[in-house]
């Protein structure tokens, strides 16, 4: 339990309510001369709304912890030669280990020879694009999500041919994460995650 | 030995001289009434230098498959939002195992928490940048090198700020590899190669 306050202020903060926290809890306040009461009970359907509120922010503040994220490494835009091969790797996070599926232009990525995607150590998701060519041009996204939830991070593609000038590229979107909710119902359809482990 | 020709041309390849190779060869040529004969003497002075030019191809040869190299993975241009990580990975090769060395604006990078550098199995070498500010933008270069030589490719970094256009940048050179020879004279400072496996 925690108490505390400001001039304008009284507060006490109850952590990890229980059963034993059931009760009357009475503030007495003195502005010097006189003593002044206010009471609180902590029971019946008070409690029971109190519980059920603290139960849901505890629940929402775990899967916020441990939901699938993408802690950072992608760029927003990527230039790169034709024929080139790009590799997009970032850090990824999650508890239990996330599922990492990678979309192009908003659809599922067919693996082949050409894209390669790898997760190692169920932290690190790369996409491998080899020999990039301008049909490669486009909006990549990563999905990285577990049972608690997800984001989908963007990164804008651009593939030029040699003695071509650079192509202007805005990213997709703001540049940042897109969250994803735990709700299933919620979700587009899922490819088979990352292998894990480089070939 | 391998022996063809063509309608303007004869040749005669002997793929790994030894001694026993010296001696006379002759050509013989119809052309459908009388023979035509061309001998060269391939002995003394000729054989030598022959041998000679065989061995500094041969060299040559081996060097340029075994040099330092990157494979594929790093992009011309990156453009990423402040405040972001970004993670340049790319997949190097070299027999011996080459060293691995990172530039920024042709002056060797300073590691610290900052700037991490990765090498992972010999093979994919990382550049992590943690949370960049527009100071981080500029032109890197890996640099991929054993004792046979290797080379330097480039990647344009552009930091931009939530909010603000997007720069229009072009890429440092060519998009190409600038190789760097074996002769350790020739070369600039080279830092303590990146240490492998990640922290």
């Amino acid at each position: 339990m925690r108490i505390g306050g400001s001039e304008e202020i009284a507060w006490m903060q109850i952590c990890e309510p229980t059963e034993k926290d059931k009760g009357k809890y009475t503030f007495e306040l003195f502005d010097g001369k006189d003593a002044h009461k206010r009471t609180i009970d902590l029971s019946g359907q008070a409690y029971d709304d109190a519980y059920a509120e603290f139960q849901r922010l505890k629940a929402a503040a775990f899967a916020e912890k441990n939901r699938g994220k993408v802690i950072g490494g992608l760029p927003d835009v990527v230039t790169i030669m034709e024929g080139k091969t790009l590799n997009l790797t970032c850090t990824v996070f999650g508890n239990p280990d996330p599922e990492v599926v990678w979309f192009k232009n908003e659809k599922l990525l067919e693996l082949n020879d050409h894209y390669v995607v790898t997760l190692e150590q169920g932290k690190y998701a790369s996409l491998i694009i080899k020999g990039v060519s301008s049909e490669d041009s486009g909006k990549y996204s990563i999905n990285v999500k577990n049972k608690y939830g997800g984001e989908m991070v963007d990164v804008t593609v651009s593939v030029y041919k040699h003695g071509e000038e650079l192509p202007d590229i805005k990213p997709a979107a703001s540049g940042k994460a897109r969250l994803i909710p735990a709700d299933p119902a919620q979700e587009p359809a899922m490819s088979k995650p990352a292998k894990s482990g480089r070939k």
